[in-house]
């Protein structure tokens, strides 16, 4: 039964990653909002639209980039090269080209892998106007000499980036932020299965009423991440833990990667939650946009989640990123990992003892048996460690890991304790820089 | 000689653990009254009395209970299970009772140990009004159906409880505190061994000046500690050092418990008199009165010291903890690591340099070889680490710990400075929270 | 023609610590003043005279010592010990004699060692008035009984302590010191060795025009340090790193030897800019003048670099500490060592991040490349690990051991960054105290 919910869960998660797989993203544009629509359609996002043009810190929002057609078509007018084929044949933004050209001219704007002469490449041009296609390189050795007709029917026009936006309000306003990049054509892992499970996980979140407050952002990579901070920058120190999600359906370890200060609360968190088969890795200032939340002027308590890592498989930002390389199984795993996360960052509080002078009478409480002489049951033990720990230090992760007892066995002794008013929570021991010793 | 003063010493403690062993203790009344005067007949104690129905943080001194006698009879008259021959058979502040049952209405009542069957467990019922009778396994197992009478002559009603305490002043107002449980009926090595090693320690520490104050507490666990916490809050923070001082006869491995915060300066002077045949083991809050002592609101710098370990041996809280389980040489082996922990705490100042500016002139007073050219003595070179290393963070167990030479060495080495006024002695780095690099 | 010049280099130092070998030094007089004369041939040493009875902290500039001529004559007129043969045969600061002696009246003044019959040993007397001579023990046993002249022509009187130093001024009042001692007579690698490769390095030095000053200071052990101390004392908080040289020229490993504090920088400098085939060692206070340095009432950041250790070759402190001890090949070793500390204590700066928020746009400043999709390069790489840590915290040393990249790969990224005005330079986290996770 929880098998089959578990299957069922995967083919969900799957689905939602097909859909949106064959959407053209970018940066800006309409197929990032395609992207957004769907996952609006699933849970309330709410969409901001940053005008082309905006001051981001050192960045600008750039023109926005719309794509309608393109091709390279050789002279018998066949499209040698056809974006409608696949949307990696076009170098992403790609300005509008009308040209005809000799094949000399044409190779230097053909990009491939020679050694994976199968696999289209993926590529980007952002914010220098160039145009460019990718190819199988196969395909572009096969390539006759021969005028040629490049159709790009795109524009860069003023418009706007696209970001969307779910806050769940929960008891505190210590929040908890999950960021995707959105911005990443027809590649499977990276990342329509972060899109997928981070919208499955805001779902089941919202499900159920929280201690902590929830925020989901999907965005385009850097500029997006850069223009929400931007937009948020008052309300950063509200969040106390984070995660980027990201490549989370191909059939790699699930990968934790440190925050740069490392030690925050989140650092030890995740590593509990995935278990010993999970990976744990240092920080580095490369990958997703844990490089902007972790920028020194930030240095946000943000971690991040995937399975492999940027770079760390071969079908990385090729073609072979496709829907054949996730599955439903890993995408179900991740979403389980997340939620994980989320129950022990629900669950991890900081308590002070209200009785901090000797220990409180567990007895009269009926939580301690009558009868002297004989040892305590591990759930007296439990609630001594609780009660000697508590001094809005040391989190119910650190008593567990300092007692060896089970998270849940500590968990349920404090939960007693609350009942009994031996405990009041406290908001931990450095507001936005909560350490817990491992 | 020193080995029949060893001996001496060792049947000198055994006999007055043999001499307490018999008196039925509890947390109050005339039991735990005698122990306190036999203490006093050694050593100046001075004895408290805590009315019933103090507050005591979140506890209240109980009623005071007493007992005179109790049995179980069966129909022909005879004692089958008789508080005179051994006072564990009646549970602990049993209420008084006179009444006939069934076997059947009995059998509850009567707690044995199916795994132990010749031992009577140790069985207590202070803070809820209740009786029983604890007895060996085949005797339970041997009763035949009938009528049984219980009598039990015990009083529950207005008194006090009491606690003794002797305060050593020494030169400075630096107090160690020896804490040592003095409520438990007929259990030998819990802990008339404790309370007898602790009165030879007073008497030995009171036979010379000393650096530091030392105070002695023999009472009731949990509720006497906290009674005495309460009534000393305000000098608490005068205590430097301490020990929960129990479990000190039997055969076990001297075993050293850390305190809460760790790091403390006990944390490091004890395992370092005790040797590297003493075990050491991790803070946990549950055990003797180290828990109330290291309660978060206290958060003391006691330890404790023990051979065994509460629950570590199988004639723990069982009538087989008898004097046959303690011997005269664990006991004054005991006594001999608590004398080396008090000489070492004595030992262990902080001094400050008051020469500090580079090395001062130490052939001129004597402490130098006047011919330069060989390589220094190693009094020579423990004078230099200590002048190095003086500036009042670091202690003399520092200073052998980092140099790699001999305590007594860098001991000797300071005297020496003393001497000739190139050291002065410092209060340590923080009052109440000295640390030392191990 | 590295090499070429490797060998010339070695061949110049070699050549400088032979004309300084002969030199009857002591910790004043004539021999010094001669010693800092030759330094100053080379370099613009300033040379400070202290006056005989000036108080310097705990100690006092002792009278003037120099000497002509010392000898032990036989009855026959012959020169059995000739201060002329070697002046290690003259106990230093012996006072001045004219006596006559039967052999057993002489003996306890000769000083020789049995167990390496053919060496002096070299033997002081600074501050106890005294004489003695030092010789080979197989000459020493073939004494006959007799009659002996003992002529001592030297003098003690009113003078002064010497000492030389120059100071090089860089960019910032930040400053290294150099303390070389030049005390010792006769002995090659303790230390010609360590004057001679000060004396280049300070020439280097000089050569270049310098983010950091630099001192170096040449005088006798103990009170010459102590006497530069005591003038200087205002001065030494512009101290941000040092180093006493010392012993460079055997054939031994270089080895560093800690500061009292340690974890400054120097002491991940020096290690790293060593390389894996040097020796690192633990601060003791006993050695050169890194004592003085490094006394509690300084505690300043010097280190020390020697090749072997004070009493760590069985030559030292004999006559066989002689110039076949040292070769060029070690001389120009040890200096190309200091000089590669030197440029790392130069390079090793601390910057921050004029634009901490987010990733600024390195691309717009042609310092990423243009086209997305592909990994960085390991320069792109640098920049961002450079960007994400400077937060004035952090050195360029302490970036390239957490992003595993080389130091010179860091150390360009922040020169391109630099120039990109996206850095600015820091002056560390705390003066004086810089510390460097290794």
């Amino acid at each position: 039964m929880a098998a089959a919910r578990a299957t069922d869960a995967g083919a969900e998660l799957y689905d939602f990653a097909a859909e949106l797989y064959p959407i053209c993203r970018s940066i800006t544009g309409n197929g990032l909002r395609a992207t957004l629509d769907a996952i609006g359609r699933r849970i309330p996002l709410k969409r901001h639209e940053v005008p082309t043009g905006t001051r981001v810190f050192d960045w600008k929002v750039p023109l926005e980039w719309n794509v309608e057609d393109a091709a390279v078509l050789d002279d018998a007018g066949r499209r040698v090269v056809d974006f409608q084929a696949h949307n990696l044949h076009l170098v992403n933004y790609s300005e509008p080209v009308r040209a005809t050209l000799s094949l000399a001219e044409l190779l230097p704007r053909l990009h491939a892998l020679p050694e994976r002469p199968d696999w289209i490449p993926y590529r980007t041009s952002y914010y220098r106007r160039s145009w460019g296609f990718c190819m199988r390189a196969h395909e572009r050795a096969a390539l006759r000499p021969g005028r040629y007709r490049v159709q790009i029917q795109s524009s860069l026009g003023k418009g706007a980036l696209s970001y969307g936006e779910l806050a769940i309000p929960g008891r505190t306003r210590d929040e908890v932020l999950f960021f995707s990049h959105a911005c990443h054509p027809s590649l499977a892992n990276d990342n329509t299965s972060g899109l997928s499970v981070a919208t499955a996980l805001a779902r089941w979140i919202a499900g159920a009423r929280r201690r902590l407050s929830y925020r989901f952002v999907f965005g385009p990579g850097t500029i997006g991440a850069l223009a929400w901070l931007k937009r948020n920058e008052q309300r950063l120190p509200r969040i106390r833990h984070g995660l980027v999600l990201a490549l989370l359906g191909d059939p790699g370890p699930l990968t934790y990667k440190m925050t740069r200060a490392g030690g925050r609360e989140i650092d030890v968190i995740a590593p509990h939650a995935l278990g010993a088969t999970a990976h744990t890795i240092p920080f580095n200032p490369y990958g997703y946009d844990e490089r902007q939340l972790n920028s020194p002027g930030f240095n946000l308590p943000v971690g991040r989640l995937t399975r492999s890592v940027n770079g760390g498989y071969p079908q990385y930002h090729t073609s072979a990123d496709d829907l054949s390389l996730i599955t439903p199984a890993a995408l179900a795993e991740s979403l389980r990992a997340c939620q994980r996360i989320v129950e022990l960052l629900e669950e991890n509080e900081y308590y002070v003892n209200r009785c901090p002078k000797g220990e409180p009478r567990l007895g009269k409480r009926g939580l301690y048996g009558a009868l002297g002489g004989a040892g305590p049951k591990v759930e007296e033990e439990a609630m001594l460690w609780v009660l000697n720990q508590s001094d809005g230090e040391h989190s119910l992760l650190h008593i567990a890991h300092r007692s060896g007892l089970e998270f849940a066995t500590v968990r349920s002794a404090a939960q007693a304790l609350l009942r009994a008013r031996l405990l009041r929570p406290s908001g931990g021991p450095v507001p936005g820089k909560r350490r817990v010793a491992a």
